[in-house]
């Protein structure tokens, strides 16, 4: 297996920047948000984003993972969900050879960091070896070879920390985990004439959704073992890690957001989650008053009991003006001095 | 069971006025348009269409085929799909008792007609009986027991006739038909304990989605013999047809339209095709002048050359006043007379 690693940033374990651009956490995740200091994982962990997809089922010409949302690409929202978990160190993204410099222009445009590109192969199981591949061929200083690599789609841009921890912390304990869905629709087999053969008892099967977690080991067992078959036509990473590991994943159940952009209708539904999310944040800019501070840490209190976000600023000068990179709902502060 | 129905409309199998409210064909269906003149059902068909879902999973307070998309209820527009199939006698809608008074002021609002407002039961199943039965009991002149019942989702607006045809034949022929739709997850098997037990192979299993279309003698006999925990716990009607009348529905692959309204996402998706179709069609008043009118007809097939629909109309008096209900691009046509 061969692998050209494009590195584009220096692995900054420490965040040297507030959570911006625009998070997107569902309710669920914002009201955890208040517990997020006891989210701790000590352990090396990375992750895969295979985005070599062509977006065939989107009826699109733009491959769906770079269609923009409100003028960002889908997958730099699915990027920054990851960037902005302290304990993930390396987010490689395995993107189509002829896509490596938009991609490398999403991450300058997007100020992306601890991200690596890596070239991607000719089938989706192919994509995510040379991803894993890649972070076992890290010669940075900073790197280590992570303990639990975790898998997600680039088209799934809304996953929260709360879940990657869950499913981080049952991959190192199990070997494999993986994220669930009740099924939408029964699942008939079919005979092949095209006949009802028989109905599946829902009950008993979930959809297979990502993220996916792994210990660097099993997943990379799992490639080497497996043939030629399994790299052209598999989908599932959680079958070969029990094909050629005999690890049975631990299924963990996620919220419906974790749902794949697939169709084009589903473009529609994810610009309809940024919005509503948009709307639930804001940035204040207080002129640096001291009476003006004041009220902003007031506000940013009674935003944070409503489950919302809001961001405090004194102006939008130099680094301040990362603000103006994003949609925001502007908030100004004009304090006045009735008894001056 | 006990069903009382409550009867909307006379049953017009006459279609006394066009096409409107506003109709969403698919794009392949808007092709198919031009051959629907070859589209022929010499059988009596009627539709039942279960809305007594409360509409948990969307979060909403309104159950969400009463959701409005552009001033209008998402049922409206399924019922409207069945509406214009002139082959369609009876569309039974199946709501909960407290949504009787709703749904028929969506009737009246929005001009429907042939549709037979009956109370729901308790479960999906007895909500569907609950519609099956109805047709067995209409006393109207006009109405003949059908001899093929489709069974379709009221969350599922986008369903045209090219694809009713091949169910409605299709059950006429084998006793059952069903859609199907490829399966976008992996389905897997759980083990109680939560860990993966084995997945399926994708190629041999199916999504089961609407319509499905039975004959009225397999679907009363399925209904007859099936048992309590059946009606209770049931989901697939497919499932009773081969379970109690042996008999196996003919599977036919439907469109990525077809999909239901399930979560909140979902209803920002059925709003951006409701409004892709719209910008797709116009109504053009003409003023009853005569150059007008021959500058409508030649618009209205350079319209239908490009899968458009072109409405034409001299002005919006009287009868005419209906195309005020609706949302639709305007074209007010000047005819000047330079040599006058």
């Amino acid at each position: 297996m061969e692998v050209s690693p494009v590195y584009m940033q220096s692995d900054d374990s420490e965040q040297d920047r507030p959570a911006y651009p625009r998070v997107f956490p569902t309710g669920e995740a914002r009201k955890s948000d208040h517990l997020k200091a006891g989210l701790c994982v000590d352990f090396p962990v990375s992750v895969v984003l295979p985005a070599g997809g062509t977006g065939e089922r989107t009826g699109l010409q733009t491959p769906k993972q770079f269609c923009p949302f409100l003028g960002r690409p889908l997958i730099s929202y699915t990027v920054e969900s990851f960037e902005r978990v302290s304990w993930i160190q390396t987010i490689v993204v395995v993107v189509a050879k002829e896509n490596t410099g938009l991609m490398m222009d999403i991450i300058q445009r997007f100020q992306h960091k601890k991200v690596l590109v890596v070239p991607g192969g000719s089938t989706r199981h192919r994509s995510i070896c040379n991803g894993v591949a890649a972070l076992g061929e890290q010669r940075r200083p900073a790197a280590h070879k992570p303990k639990v690599v975790i898998i997600h789609d680039a088209v799934r841009p809304f996953v929260d920390e709360d879940f990657l921890h869950k499913i981080a912390t049952a991959a190192k304990e199990q070997g494999a985990a993986g994220a669930i869905r009740p099924l939408v629709s029964t699942v008939i087999a079919t005979t092949s004439e095209g006949y009802l053969d028989h109905s599946l008892e829902r009950a008993k099967y979930r959809a297979s959704e990502m993220p996916q977690g792994f210990t660097y080991d099993v997943i990379c067992e799992a490639y080497q073992k497996c043939t030629e078959s399994d790299f052209e036509f598999g989908t599932e990473c959680l079958h070969l890690a029990l094909q050629y590991c005999g690890t049975n994943a631990k299924l963990i159940d996620g919220p419906p957001t974790l749902w794949k952009v697939t169709y084009k209708r589903d473009l529609a539904a994810a610009e309809s989650i940024i919005k509503e999310t948009l709307s639930q944040s804001a940035c204040l800019i207080t002129g640096g008053l001291e009476a003006a501070v004041a009220l902003a840490n007031v506000l940013q209190k009674a935003f944070g009991a409503l489950d919302m976000e809001l961001n405090v600023t004194p102006d939008l000068m130099g680094d301040n003006g990362r603000y103006l990179l994003e949609d925001w709902n502007f908030i100004k502060v004009s304090v006045s001095f009735p008894f001056n």
